[in-house]
């Protein structure tokens, strides 16, 4: 029934041109403040965390509709349609604006699905990014920003090939699901015949106001990021510098994981162990050195029995001082998204009252966990992915968090600066137009 | 890596009790207030909509951990215990506490995942609902609601098993989804070795404040419905009378559909073809035969054409007057969930840049949408379920809306009233306790 006459038997309009933005409709009194598409940085990164985002990944069509390879060049400006039909549909979204007709539309069609009438734009941001094997498929490899390439393999990788890579990127964040999901709707119905959707994920924080959110293990999560507006933080994000393409500066890169969490395992564990594993306390956040959530760690500290109190194998231990930020979100499916190939230890369907269990006490197979997909989606933003690798390297030979995290999906990409009105966000990869 | 050593290598303590509640804590100031979990009606349906939803569906263990079939006394049993462990939990949940210590625990492990720590309650609802199945599977046949009994099926249905049924319900709605992740987990964690998740689904409504949300076709979406505090209201939900087992009275019945939206279909339909589909205007909701969103419909009037200006096979003319409250939310999960099989029109993952087709533009398969699932997730609470397959049956039969939905997963519900301090939600069906 999905399929029957979807788009048929109407003349389309194919590839029309977006209808000029209007001018800007006030968000509704007593809402948030939109945020700005256009400046020197994207927003979504310094942008204090909304509470909903959903992140996707696309990848060029490089055949045309028989099959046959399309030239790099036509690629390339395939690449630039998209990049414009994005770039002004994602300015007038987070203004609050529709979007703009379908580039693929039937006369009569409505401007936009409306399902964001009435709605303030919430602090919807829309951030945009590109992979490393974007800049071979558009002939741009000379422009590729220096750090750019596939992460290399950690040892504790279970990674999902459904999940991880990319060619485009965007991360759609704001205080409103509704008018997160109107703006991938929006995006999704441009890519038609020019990019098609690889993956995508859904993630939330709590309302936690002006404290640190915490995370699925119930742990306060983001206390040891730098704070927007410090040179800290300008030098732990922002791309500047002889060493990358001139095109780059003001960029940043992003490393995403889906990070699963073995939450029926970590609720059984200790509180004791749980403290351990991190370095910090649950409840305050404070470092099991002592003092309160933002009091530096002491890592020569040492126990009654003469062990260090924060143990050199805990997270906080392994990954400390290491420049990123950490901009992620919790993820909460129930059971795991279909991209995922059943694996043996998926019993949904199949494991029903009445199958054998060996003890449903103590064998995972038996909890009805088994097939639970709950945990972080893992943002980096940062100048430099050798970082990222250096922290998941260490974290990866020894961190006690590894007994309770599967990472299953990986992918990075290069966040352009933000552009002046006119221009599309990857305008500066094409000097010559 | 997710299996090893789950709930393993410790003693664990099997069925101990639930902590006694300590007195509420206030909510955080400024927050939304709690709702009452005891009362007369279960909370969560007359309640004003709140803004997320998780509902999910559970069977009870019917076999031993050998495999070995339990008595139906042992069941009954065992379905006590459990909706003793999830009352007293739902009842602390919604004045934001702690639920208590999991009944499967490891000495030293926290009393409560801390998820929530710090969130005020955000209006959280815990609703539990009985399937028909289940008063077999408890003996219980003699006290079964008059009314509960699976669906018949609609010619229109493409029911997945994976997302129909089930013997055990719970729906828990909030304004924060971490307190309703973190509630579902409490929940959860508290059926292995009694019942099992068989399936979940989540949704979300924006944030229109007073008005009347809109679905992801774009309308405002539950106009007709009667207002809490009517008798209106109450004669279309609540069970009374001879008709029923009394020990029904003051329950009613939830009717679940999941419902998907064609939206790349919808969205290159005309503005025109969209609004005859449902009877309604999509901007302002007011019927087709003119004046606002609550003028009442005017079926009689004829346009230029001598045609009713509200289609007699629109969804309006066919569904109007069927009393029942309709309490959906709206679901974009991007990508099926994995419960449903695999189809032929499955593109995810195979379907990469390079294959063949035949038109992207014209084509299901080439849009990029043939895997993603977003639309309805249809609440039907109401006194008798024969009203909703009275519309239902109208629905298939000639709804022009059939053109743009598919019902993927169905569920039938009995919803006892609220209980008393001290009692579980199911109490009542075993006066001899
Ligand atoms: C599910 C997986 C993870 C969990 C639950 C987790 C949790 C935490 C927590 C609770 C803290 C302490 C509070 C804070 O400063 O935010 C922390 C700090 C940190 N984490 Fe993670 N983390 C995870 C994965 C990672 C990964 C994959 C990396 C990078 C490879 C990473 C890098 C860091 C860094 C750099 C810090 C700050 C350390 C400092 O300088 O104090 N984390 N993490
Ligand atoms: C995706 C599927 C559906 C969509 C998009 C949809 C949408 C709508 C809309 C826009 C309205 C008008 C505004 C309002 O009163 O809420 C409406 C009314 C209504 N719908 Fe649906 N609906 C759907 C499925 C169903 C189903 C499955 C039933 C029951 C079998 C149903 C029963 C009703 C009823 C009883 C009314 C009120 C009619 C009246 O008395 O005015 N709907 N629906």
């Amino acid at each position: 029934m999905v399929t029957a006459g979807v788009g048929a038997g109407g003349a389309l309009a194919v590839g029309a041109d977006e209808a000029p933005a209007s001018p800007a409709r006030n968000p509704a009194p007593g809402g948030p403040p939109a945020e700005q598409f256009h400046g020197t940085h994207q927003s979504g990164i310094a942008t204090p965390q909304q509470r909903y985002a959903y992140f996707a990944a696309f990848d060029l069509e490089v055949g045309d509709p028989k099959g046959k390879r399309l030239s790099t060049e036509r690629i390339a400006t395939n690449f630039q349609h998209l990049m414009e039909r994005w770039s002004g549909a994602a300015e007038r979204l987070m203004r609050g604006r529709p979007a703009g007709p379908l580039p693929v539309n039937r006369p009569g069609a409505p401007a936009d699905s409306g399902v964001a009438d009435g709605l303030p734009p919430s602090r919807l941001t829309l951030t945009f990014g590109l992979g490393p094997e974007l800049f071979d498929t558009i002939g741009r490899q000379e422009q590729r920003p220096r750090h750019l390439r596939e992460l290399p393999a950690f040892s504790t990788d279970q990674l999902q090939p459904a999940w991880s890579g990319g060619q485009l990127f965007v991360q759609i964040c704001g205080d409103d699901p509704q008018s997160i999901s109107h703006a991938f709707r929006a995006l999704r119905g441009r890519a038609p015949g020019l990019a098609r959707l690889r993956w995508s994920q859904q993630g939330f924080l709590g309302r936690f106001g002006d404290a640190t959110p915490r995370n699925l293990f119930g742990h306060k999560d983001g206390t040891a990021n730098p704070r927007a507006g410090t040179a800290a933080f300008d030098d732990a994000v922002w791309v500047s510098g002889p060493d990358e393409p001139s095109w780059f500066t003001g960029g940043t890169y992003l490393v995403f994981r889906k990070i699963r969490m073995d939450l029926p395992k970590w609720d059984t564990s200790t509180a004791l162990q749980q403290d351990q594993s991190i370095g910090r306390r649950r409840d305050t956040g404070a470092p099991l050195s002592g003092g309160h959530e933002f009091t530096p760690p002491d890592f020569g500290r040492t126990g009654p029995d003469g062990e260090p109190v924060i143990p050199p194998d805990s997270h906080l231990a392994l990954v400390r001082d290491i420049p990123m930020l950490r901009r992620s979100y919790n993820y909460d499916y129930a059971f795991q998204a279909r991209a995922e190939p059943a694996g043996e230890h998926d019993h949904h369907g199949a494991d029903r009252p009445g199958h054998s269990h060996d003890d449903p006490l103590h064998d995972h197979a038996g909890t009805g966990h088994d097939t639970y997909d709950t945990g972080v989606l893992f943002c980096a933003y940062l100048r430099d992915p050798g970082d990222f690798i250096r922290a998941q390297q260490k974290m990866a030979a020894a961190d006690r968090l590894n007994a309770f995290i599967q990472h299953t999906g990986s992918a990075i990409f290069a966040i352009p600066r933000a552009v002046q009105p006119g221009r599309h966000l990857a305008a500066a990869l094409f000097p010559q137009r």
